[in-house]
């Protein structure tokens, strides 16, 4: 198994027990090595109280893609924490895409940039997460 | 009005309209000028592909403390970026707790810290937030 | 030894070492179990291209703190990362007084705020340390 | 005068009355609009109690690539914030190369990316900075 087909089968595994990003309509469009791209459309539930979608869905969506790149290479490996920086306020009907790729991989630590930009491709986020293997298999 | 009735009609002004966090079932449960503490319990839809709460959600919990905490002064504001670690993977079940507290505000910048515990105490995940004043009443 | 007693050996021991922070005049005025009082005067030769002191000043010092902070455990402990927010710019001539204390410690990962202040109290920057223990002894 | 002759020009008025980065060695070797390169030698005094280059020297040049590269529109801009994450320990004689490039800017705000290096090619620290326009001319 190359590493591309790697990398899709663990973005296929963790997918399929992913209810939180399945319930919120992200897409996962694109899987590699060390990137992911996933999408997903602000809903009118996903408003806060200034009348714009609330931060937390534009980083759950980063988080998101930043979660699938960093599981490309068959070890399981979780979030250590991550940085934001919200460039724009995002309307309810956006369609949202965020892109991950792999800046740094280091033993077990890892650092990855997300950008999350509009479907017209307004940057609206950029996210850098910081990524820990637990050092076991995910297949 | 003195501040902390300032600091309460603000946030009940933003949680009128801020359905993201109604249909998350977060509440606020304490608010003062320049904090606020937001409760929310992890549902099974919240779950990632790790089988643990999405770190989305943990993060839409703190950002909501935030949002709510540097909105009591009756000045329009929002986030312009968190830096979030996260300490515990969380089940679903989990009753959070995050509060947030004013660390320092500068001119129409200011600096929020959150800490998200499970209702048995435990810390989750600590949060830092930097918020922007859009110069406007709330009100 | 107790705990107090353990934090100021190994403070003593890493200061012997520090040549940067002897350098710089900075001192350590302060330590216990989880925290440290770090101290520095700017000089002129710390100024930037906007005449004020470099940020990097400001970071050294702050990071000095949460070095010492997260060393007071007799495990040897490094930097992972940090987050530092600027608040004011600071002149030549300036005390600084940078107070770090432990947020939150899981395994070896530990989290420490560090405010710097100037002799009069005004705060200057807020930064938040990231460590990592390597599992050994300093002792 | 185009973009890339003001950006050199700012650099050039920069670097003049920066005493902390000519103190410390650091050079400028190319800028460009929403860019700049800075090199620094890692010397016997920057070494902190570990043995190995104190993290605030590693900062302190990400941090003057950043400067330079925030400061190329003719606009005078600050450091608002930044964050770091330290890759290897890095050894007093050895040559660091850091590279700043503009991720974002939006309106009085932007977004910068540092990549530390040996002159060796090894990534040591990776710095994400947050920057903040005077409204000011610096020429």
């Amino acid at each position: 198994m190359d590493a591309a087909e790697t990398a899709r089968r663990c973005a296929d595994a963790m997918y399929a027990a992913d209810l939180a990003s399945q319930q919120l309509g992200i897409t996962i469009s694109e899987v590699g090595p060390g990137r992911a791209t996933a999408a997903m459309t602000v809903t009118d539930v996903m408003v806060n109280g200034h009348g714009i979608c609330h931060g937390g869905y534009v980083f759950t969506l980063a988080d998101t893609a930043f979660a699938f790149a960093c599981n490309t290479y068959d070890e399981r490996t979780v979030a250590a924490g991550a940085d934001v920086t919200f460039l724009e306020p995002v309307r309810a009907g956006t369609d949202l895409v965020a892109t991950a790729t792999e800046r740094a991989r280091r033993g077990r630590s890892g650092v990855y940039d997300v950008t999350v930009r509009t479907a017209g491709g307004v940057t609206v986020a950029e996210f850098r997460g910081r990524s820990r293997s637990l050092g076991e298999p995910m297949l």
